[in-house]
């Protein structure tokens, strides 16, 4: 017969892991930036303690249910998404009576919700501004505004205004040192200015007084990754094995893995109707996604997979991926070393 | 506080299920077409209990995965994809021990590894040949390769030819009837002629011999499918549930749902650059998508949401959302009658 393999399946290249881990942490405390592990790519506890270890100062979540499933004892936990609301404020308030919290803030009416269940939980949070200075997606839309926010946190039981937040790396340099001087004008202190994204990591020490980068995607790079520049394709630990299903015609193969596999996100920077970097046949395109298929087209002549083969997949978007998937192989040196769960997986409340 | 729903959260409305469920078996029933329930859109136990009690007479799955978690006592199993190699056909041989099993293939190579498997274990499967008949995705490029294919599973142990299969309702309307004539004249009779697809399923009937019809997001309906007319709004029964999380600006409003809750999947016949349709203020769009947040744009001087507001969205892709989640909650006259688990979730294998 012609497979063994039970595909698809996300495998992860440990050594690769430990190669992003220890490049991202080196380049944080070269410029004495605090790296904060962002827990949305990889869902994974066993991942947060590689990065613990290597010296992160904190976790964010991209929710609370991510927060609640990974926080790690004495690490702070960032939850880096708007909360609003009495059930999600009576969470927070749960969760910070168990480790350290910071929440990031956008609006009187979170903060408001947040105050009253954290001070009834005898609980606090330290606080961060979300700023908007480019993205258009959550935050402040001015640096005035922001010291209308922080006056109000300051005031507030249960909270402790600590700085700033954007994503990503902001675009407009200019809108942070406002912010900072604004809010510093008012009397209070920000300690903390806290920036995202694998994309424009590396440039961070370009920035001023930014204390914090919260990456989660570098751990596992991706296709978005590689166009980008922040990782080398040597260095994508997360892949799909996927196996030739049907090989209609000579120019085209198809492959059991497709948007319930891979997600259907794009990579900036790509094909836009390319789903994935085929490792052993790189000048191929996977052209077509459906639910379990993935079409892949090959120019006339070239090498092509026979019917059976499993290949390789770097997906455009790691963490679209993770989220897909209960557990992924993990190896080391090439040897499959066990199976990991992801704890975390489906964690969107 | 302002917000006591846990969101983001899917909700099905079992009263448009059943409508869709109704209207859909009545067609199949009016036309002597049999219904075959595709799974693949629901992964759930207790629909396919609804749709088998309404007439269906077996299900579909796209994973074996599906089809091992799905099936039900004495109903038909369909796996509707190529199954290569040892490790699948062995699973499909243990499968075809328990219940009645159908398998749709396209390559001699498949058939042989699934003879095998089922030769061993004593069990039989009914054979359907795959046909491209246009969609350019999996199946046999002409009406004669269909003959050699046939006349293969015909001679094998554990394989019993049933007829042909296509996916969707076929563009090229001759295909089917040639290689039908075909493997007739070559002595072996076709009793199934099965087609797909919700979009055209209710066109079926202008079909020559069609006997079967695999239809599988007619059950819930999504944006799609009210592009493409199969569905009214009001019909489609999968919702998401979501939370205003940010109102940056006037005419924007930002929500706790992204493509980690309703997929990156675009919807034929819609704007690609929108990812769901809002029920309250259908004039909106869903313009971007992160992986946990939706910005939501609204025109200058409309009607828009309040932070906290509570907002419900059809998504694009039903299929790809229900794949997203443990479990949907259930309503009745508009009343949450349970939480139902969505028992075959990530089974891609």
């Amino acid at each position: 017969m012609s497979g063994d393999v039970d595909t698809p399946v996300i495998t992860i290249d440990l050594d690769a892991v430990d190669r992003n881990i220890a490049r991202m942490q080196q380049y944080c405390d070269d410029h004495g930036i605090g790296l904060r592990a962002h827990v949305k790519t990889h869902k994974m506890s066993r991942l947060v303690q590689l990065q613990a270890e290597a010296g992160a100062i904190g976790i964010a979540a991209q929710k609370l249910g991510e927060a609640e499933a990974l926080a790690t004892d004495g690490l702070d936990v960032l939850v880096s998404f708007p909360l609003i609301g009495a059930v999600k404020s009576e969470r927070l308030a749960a969760l910070a009576a168990t480790c350290p919290v910071t929440v990031a803030v956008d609006s009187e009416t979170g903060v408001r919700d947040l105050s009253r269940a954290l001070h009834a939980a005898g609980a606090e949070a330290k606080v961060l501004i979300d700023c908007d200075t480019g993205l258009g997606r959550t935050g402040l839309q001015t640096p005035e505004s922001v010291v209308d926010l922080a006056a109000v946190v300051d005031r507030l039981p249960g909270l402790r205004f600590v700085g700033l937040f954007t994503h990503p790396a902001p675009p407009d340099q200019s809108w942070l040192p406002q912010a900072r001087a604004a809010v510093e004008n008012h009397g209070l202190d920000v300690t903390t200015i806290s920036v995202g994204g694998t994309a424009r990591a590396f440039h961070t020490h370009q920035l001023p007084n930014v204390t914090e980068l919260r990456v989660g995607t570098y751990i596992f790079g991706d296709r978005a990754c590689v166009a980008n520049e922040s990782t080398r394709v040597e260095d994508c630990a997360l892949r799909i094995l996927a196996t030739v299903v049907s090989r209609p015609t000579k120019t085209r193969a198809t492959l059991d893995a497709g948007s319930k596999t891979l997600t259907s996100d794009r990579a900036r920077g790509c094909d836009p109707n390319s789903f994935g970097l085929l490792i052993e046949y790189p000048e191929a395109r996977i052209a077509g996604l459906y639910e379990e298929h993935a079409v892949v087209e090959f120019q006339a002549h070239a090498s092509t997979p026979d019917l059976g083969e499993v290949v390789t997949i770097v997906p455009n978007h790691a963490c679209g991926v993770v989220n897909l998937h209960d557990q992924a192989d993990v190896y080391r040196a090439g040897v499959n070393v066990g199976t990991w769960p992801i704890d975390a997986r489906g964690r969107t409340r």
